[in-house]
């Protein structure tokens, strides 16, 4: 017969069975956590109608759209989680009790560039909170608490979650007079640190205009910085002059004010008047989270505070907040980075029965105990040498290997090796079973990620 | 602004929160029982190229596949998880080890007519262990096994595994000189629960030219029915006539031999030589699963032996063997059928936290508490009357409500209700904390399938 060559397309990540145990690991983490946090699991369909899913959607992002007909149906993939979940409240609206808060990890769709590091098909982890007509902006406390908990219990510490809000900034420009040029100025500004302040200065005034005084006046502004209390001193100076300004630094300052009581440690927050995000969507607290090592990388994990989650749907207001993790991007960098915790148990299984007699009910009964008791258990049935079967327990890199000949079957034992340490042991099932599972426990208490 | 009406696509399963939450109760018992019969996790790209994912199909799959362009690429969404599976370990073959067990819980696509219960976007859960040139067939006894334990850990009671082998069918049906009508012949014989016996011997006879003494051999050989033993023994009488239906029947009975020793209950399983599944693609021993009180429903987890599972990609032989669940459609008929525990927790959380005072911080103080202990905990921020709070707290049916005011701060207690029992607590964070966890456990303990 003549063969198809195998292949994954380029861009869609494809992971062997050791780091999709890790990736795994990840996720289950991620929902624990969203889930402690009181959000609800969503799962939207990956196809959704290209009306229904291009509603707003233009320019870049229409064109890396997955869109095909089938039958007399115009179809798309989706390419995030926001848009579904927008159409999801507004079609869903008299089921759903407000705020409605909910998790969603699901793969997204864009035909992007392939190069490294850039997938067309992957994985987003977003949490969002909406409300009806109001949301408190206690809940834009709450969204970096969570990514706070999420990282933490994922292994990574040196990491800081950078806030800012939308109305500082836009209140800022309007004092200036500059609320039309907010766009091309923030665009300019973000060169900050490639180019340095004094160049940044000089494109203000040549390229968008702006007098010498307004340009030095956006470049103090943008050089605040110091601990959470300094900047917010620092802002306090220019109250009273416009009014999106002053509410802007009320809830920042409440923000701030509650994360303490959330149990954020004062290290992994800074307020940080550089972070804008997209310039129409949001609309107050804005997030961005880097790792203080690999800056790099740039943010693993934003979003922010946004006034009107589905306009093109209904005429509810519907505000929200809301983050994201690019779950698949973040998990190459990990890999590439080293910083996967080598030491988490990735095998298929705890324990490698290899039954020593022909016949295998004994080693059927014993793996049924050992997963009656929660080990996974798997059966090596095949006839194979000796040193194939330990060859085999080596590349899974299962734990514990466990021996069923005819004599520990007459003598009511058990031999069991400690595939790390090699220590082997015969003894009683029970006996054996916790020797085993306080080996899984330890290894258990680790955590996914590793730093440096 | 003019609005796009809202819609989900017909065939797509789109659920609200508290069934999704039965959804997700559902999968991660699956999860769980796959896991610890060593079973690895998967996931593979819902999109490959074309010419890789029909390497095989033809006929109607071909004609019910998502298939479109996107740039220069032929692509297709995948119809199965196991074309992809047979992908995955012929491109993958050098970096596995085998026997290689692994589940995949994912959605898949199939363009058919929409109808009640017919979905387009599908979830299969499927397990499959693939040899390296071999597999024993002790492997094929697990697999029922792990079918029992699943089903019995979702709740459900009343369900058959019924099992078959392929050889056994094959190597009768070359015991009477029929081999290349055998096809037709088993189709014909599928309508004897429709249109009887005596039918089907005339359509044998007319229809497909047999003799009368082959009819009623067939017809014979199809009523042998009865308990797992007398079936066997049935079975005996034919030996010596074919060596394929031998062979056949020498792997039966080691299968159904090894059964109990894997802990499955005698009823629970069932040999029953009219289950033959795909006429191509299994070679030994096949799988159906049912609900005795709903035969309606027909099997609700299906597969069987296969000989080579990647002969389109590679030369190796790779034979195997699998199951699979519809994941969708047991979950549609479930719910249509009532059998969804209405008493599992399917809340966002498990405490809904209504602060009494302005300052929110020791409301937030006490909801880091209880998530610290693993309580899952919403914070209510909006201003809205008491009454608004506790319809919400009905409405998204969370089992406990704390209230925090001035009173209860000063004298260190927390006031909480239980909602369904509507008792009402004031006590210390501890003593709350216990009540509410012995509560949560309790209702932990049900399962997310209840029968009749």
């Amino acid at each position: 017969m003549s063969k198809v060559q195998p292949r994954t397309l380029s861009g869609f990540m494809e992971l062997l069975p050791g780091p999709q145990q890790q990736m795994e690991q990840i996720m289950s983490i991620l929902r624990e956590t969203y889930s402690l946090y009181g959000f609800t699991p969503l799962d939207t369909p990956v196809i959704e109608s290209s009306e229904v899913l291009l509603a707003k959607a233009g320019g870049e992002t229409e064109k890396q759209i997955y869109r095909f007909t089938k039958g007399d149906s115009d179809l798309s993939l989706r390419f995030d989680l926001t848009v579904p979940l927008a159409k999801y409240v507004a079609l869903h609206y008299a089921d759903l009790s407000f705020p409605f808060r909910r998790y969603q990890i699901g793969k997204v769709y864009r035909g992007e560039r392939a190069q490294r590091g850039r997938f067309r098909e992957f994985y987003q982890a977003d949490i969002d909170i909406i409300g009806d007509g109001k949301l408190d902006v206690a809940n834009e406390a709450e969204i970096p608490a969570i990514i706070s908990q999420t990282f933490t219990r994922l292994g990574l510490r040196r990491f800081q979650i950078r806030v800012n809000n939308r109305k500082i900034l836009n209140g800022f420009y309007a004092m200036l007079g500059l609320s039309e040029q907010s766009g091309d100025i923030m665009r300019t500004v973000d060169k900050l640190d490639k180019i340095g302040a004094e160049k940044v200065g000089a494109l203000l005034v040549e390229d968008l205009g702006l007098t010498r005084e307004q340009a030095d006046e956006i470049l103090a502004f943008i050089a605040i910085k110091g601990g959470n209390q300094a900047v917010l001193t620092a802002l306090e100076g220019y109250r009273g002059r416009s009014e999106v300004f002053d509410q802007g630094l009320d809830e920042l300052k409440t923000v701030v004010k509650y994360l303490a009581a959330f149990g954020v440690a004062e290290e992994q927050f800074a307020v940080d008047l550089t972070i804008a995000r997209g310039l129409d969507y949001y609309t107050g607290t804005v997030y961005e989270t880097t790792m203080l090592d690999h800056p790099e990388i740039g943010s693993i994990c934003s979003g922010g505070r946004y006034d009107n989650l589905a306009e093109y749907y209904t005429d509810k207001i519907l505000p929200g907040v809301g983050i994201s993790i690019g779950l698949t991007r973040l998990f190459y960098v990990l890999n590439e980075q080293g910083m996967l915790n080598p030491e988490m148990n990735t095998a298929p299984a705890d324990v490698l029965i290899l039954p020593m007699t022909e016949d295998l009910s004994d080693a059927i009964a014993l793996a049924t105990k050992l997963r009656q008791a929660g080990v996974r258990t798997q059966l090596y049935t095949e006839q194979k040498k000796f040193k194939q079967k330990m060859t085999y327990a080596d590349r899974i890199g299962v734990p514990y290997v466990v021996f069923l000949g005819e004599e520990e079957v007459a003598n009511r034992v058990v031999a069991c090796k400690d595939m790390v340490s090699g220590e082997q042991t015969k003894l009683d099932f029970s006996a054996t079973l916790d020797r085993i599972q306080q080996g899984l426990a330890a290894r258990r208490a680790g955590a996914p990620i590793r730093e440096g």
